[in-house]
């Protein structure tokens, strides 16, 4: 399972005044840490970044590469505060992400192409919503790697999120299920080894008691994992989480098993 | 997920000496420990019970159905034991287990019938070894099922076990894959939504680092769970595995979701 830490979050208070004042050290501990907890890539979410967002994401993608040699998830719908960041990018970033909503298509297909960034693809409809179940989200799936085929980009670019819906909402639970088979049937709907992510810390949004919501990610991810799943976006620091899915790895590759992992 | 306590078993010497002085204390005090962590059914282990097997079993049973109301899993190769222990169960008991062995054919089948008991399918081959792919269990569980229904026993009776087997085996690694496939593929290749178990336990016998044991434990049941296993046995006293079994049971309902469970 490949893990990218998504503890880098601008909605911090913490990390938003460290980049108020442009001050690294906050950010750049954050990532150690991140690094240290066994994340293999680090998201960079700064959100709309109305204000002053190029420089804001040049500052931290900054402050991730001079605090590790980890490659960039960059999380942002502003496409000039994205272009600021794949331009600064030592390692292959990953565009994170596009759906069928016509202005994404319009503000990250030419970026996508330009840097040859990998790509985070949203299963969501063109206005913006969660298809309900596992067919709508196996017909976006179709409908939006179609539409970057005929851009040029290539599958072994793309990343699949079928989103992993909070199971607070009113179908939760039944979203759980969907996103469980639309991972295990992606590959076979679209026809190649399509690589699979879920952001699994959505799992649990909204209020709850922490152990039973690191108990239901954990469990959940192992689930996610036996059906096909490539990559979790994760809190790094839910050391459980992290150890499912290295127990998953083990479970899921056939080799001959060891206890040294 | 249905959960059975493998915690009884004749091998622990507490168990053997309980036994041989005919004391109940100890028998109806684990019995009523395993119900209180979560147990369904209570597994009576008393494997081959060479000398003197059905007064042995029936005290078992006896203090089990003293100490709680939980149903049997009858847990011996030994036909006049199991036959004793039947006789005195008050819910329906399931017979641990049968399989292509002829001599398990023979001996068995006739109780279930009798007894109308539920019936575990052990997925091994007429000679005892456990198949080592996917499609050898199938062909097995099509097979054994066919027999038995040629004897009149219907499918809602069968409790279909594919052989969890251990990671340390030198294809452990690759039989955890193919036993995930095959929970997958079983009841789509015999035609009907039958029941599937797996002894837990097995995945890491052998000498290991507790710790990693019961992650590996707890991990590959969310996985065997989300492929489709109704029923684990278990030393219900890991306490992280059953809240997984929990977890698993919310996560595949599809009902609304809440934090009570």
């Amino acid at each position: 399972m490949f893990l990218i830490a998504d503890n880098l979050q601008i909605t911090k208070p913490a990390i938003a005044k460290a980049i108020e004042a442009r001050d690294p050290k906050p950010v750049m501990d954050l990532v150690s840490r991140c690094e240290a907890a066994g994340a293999q890539a680090i998201d960079v979410n700064t959100g709309p970044l109305s204000k002053d967002g190029e420089a804001k994401m040049a500052f931290l993608v900054e402050c991730v590469q001079t605090a590790c040699s980890l490659p960039l998830s960059l999380d942002t719908v502003n496409p000039k505060a994205m272009e600021a960041g794949l331009k600064l990018a030592k390692k292959r970033p990953i565009i994170n992400g596009i759906s069928l909503h016509p202005q994404k298509l319009k503000d990250f297909i030419p970026l996508a192409q330009k840097f040859d960034a990998d790509l985070v693809c949203f299963l969501l409809k063109p206005d913006g919503h969660v298809p309900k179940d596992a067919p709508g989200r196996l017909e976006t799936a179709v409908e939006l790697v179609s539409a970057l085929a005929e851009a040029g980009i290539n599958g072994d670019r793309l990343i699949i999120d079928p989103i992993a819906a909070p199971l607070m909402w009113d179908d939760g639970g039944q979203q759980a299920v969907e996103v469980l088979e639309t991972v295990r049937l992606l590959p076979e709907i679209l026809g190649f080894d399509v690589r699979v992510m879920a952001g699994i810390s959505n799992l649990t949004t909204g209020s709850g008691p922490l152990s039973k919501k690191l108990l239901m990610e954990r469990t959940y991810l192992a689930m996610l994992q036996a059906a096909g799943l490539w990559c979790t976006l994760l809190n790094i620091f839910h050391a459980e989480t992290v150890l499912a899915a290295r127990a998953g790895d083990v479970l899921c590759s056939g080799k001959v098993f060891s206890w040294h992992f």
